[in-house]
C-alpha cells in the first residue's frame, strides 16, 4: 500500500530500468559519480532528457560532482519497487519456464521465484532449482499463503489466455507473458509481453528489406 | 535483396507478428475466414486499425466474407521474411542462451539457430541441442560460410557492448539482445532488445504504487 504515487510519464519509467542497469554496472566498476552527459552517452538519450528524467524523483546531481551512483541506485530501485524482494511465480515449465526457474538475474535485482507450477502431470513434482512444480490445483492456495502478486507466464499461446484469467482471479496483479498470444486483461492488472519469435521477426523484417 | 521494400509505418510492422500470431491460432483450430472485427477484438484493436493496418500489403477482405486466413498468414510471412527459413546464431550460453537453443519455437515461425558460440572453455565443445558450442575464434567463418544475418544475444552486460561489435563486424544485420545492456549501433543494424529483468522492474512499478 503507497499514498504517494509518483507522478512520472510512462517512458520515463520505462527509462528508470535502463538506467538502474548502466548504474549497477558503473557502480560493479567502483564509479562513484556519474555526469548526465555520460549517462546520456550510455544509453543514446540527451543530456537534457536525462537531466528531466532523473528530476521526476528529487534533486541528485551536484555542480561540478555530478550524481551519486549509489544514492541514485537506492531511489530508483524504491520507486521501481526493487529496493525490497517481490514474491513471484511461474506457470508453464517447457524451455522458457525452465531457464526463467534457472535464472539467478532475479534475485539481485528484487525478485524472489518461490513457486512453480505446470498442467502437465509428467513435469508436476519434478523439482526445478530446489523448487519442487506444482498442479494449478494448488496456485490459489500457493498465492495467497506466499503473498505473490507477479506471475511469469511461460505456457502455450493456445492457453494462454485462460491461464491470465486463472493467475488473476487468484489475485496475481503482474503478468511478464512469454506465450505468443495478446492477453486481454483488466484495467488494474499489469501485462509485459516477450514474444521472443515475435521480436525475430522484426528483426527478420528490417533485415531483409534493408539489403 | 529486396527492391520494394512495403512502406508500412513501424507500429503497424510491430503489429503483423501480433496478427500473425492470432492467425496462426485460428488455423490451428481450422478457421478458415475473420472478420477485422474479431481480429480486433482478439488484440484489443478497433476495427478501423485492424482494416488500415491490412491494407498496406493489399486487399484482402472480401465484403460479408472477412479475411482468408491462410492467404493472410502467407502474405504476412512474405513482408516479415519468415516464408522462407533464415539462419540465425546464439552467442552465450548460460540459463538463457541454453533455452533458446533448445526453443522449438524458432523453426515454425521461420528461424534456424545453425551456431552456438562463447567465451568460457569450460563451454565450448559441448553439444547443445545437436550443436556444439563453439568459440567466437570461429565467428567470422561461421557467419559468412552459413551466411547467417541474425545473432541472438545472450551475455553478460558488462561485455554486451563489445560482443555487438563483434557481430556486427563480421556481418550480423539484425541482433536480438538478452543482455541487461543498451547498445549503441550503426543505423543500418538493428536491435531489439528483451531484458527479463527490467520487464519485471516495470511490473513491480505498477503492481506497487496501484494497491
Amino acid at each position: 500500500m503507497n499514498d504517494h504515487r509518483p507522478d512520472i510519464p510512462t517512458p520515463a519509467v520505462r527509462r528508470l530500468s535502463l538506467y538502474l542497469r548502466e548504474l549497477e554496472g558503473l557502480s560493479a566498476q567502483n564509479t562513484q559519480t556519474v555526469s548526465s552527459s555520460t549517462l546520456g552517452d550510455l544509453l543514446g538519450l540527451t543530456d537534457a532528457q536525462v537531466r528531466k528524467d532523473l528530476a521526476y524523483f528529487g534533486q541528485f546531481g551536484r555542480p561540478g560532482v555530478g550524481y551519486q551512483v549509489s544514492e541514485m541506485i537506492e531511489k530508483i530501485r524504491q520507486i521501481l519497487g526493487t529496493d525490497k524482494v517481490s514474491p513471484a511465480l511461474i506457470v508453464g515449465l517447457g524451455n522458457i519456464g525452465m531457464a526463467l526457474a534457472m535464472f539467478e538475474g532475479f534475485r539481485p535485482k528484487g525478485f524472489d521465484i518461490l513457486a512453480l507450477f505446470d498442467a502437465d502431470p509428467e513435469k508436476i513434482g519434478r523439482v526445478v532449482n530446489g523448487l519442487t512444480i506444482h498442479s494449478m490445483d494448488e496456485l490459489a492456495e500457493t498465492v495467497e499463503r506466499k503473498q505473490i502478486k507477479l506471475g511469469i507466464m511461460a505456457v502455450p499461446g493456445s492457453v494462454a489466455k485462460d491461464v491470465a484469467k486463472e493467475l488473476i482471479s487468484v489475485g496475481i496483479r503482474g503478468i511478464l507473458n512469454f506465450a505468443p498470444a495478446s492477453l486481454d486483461v483488466p484495467d488494474d492488472i499489469t501485462v509485459r509481453s516477450l514474444d521472443v519469435a515475435a521480436e525475430m521477426e522484426q528483426l527478420s523484417f528490417k533485415v531483409q528489406w534493408s539489403d
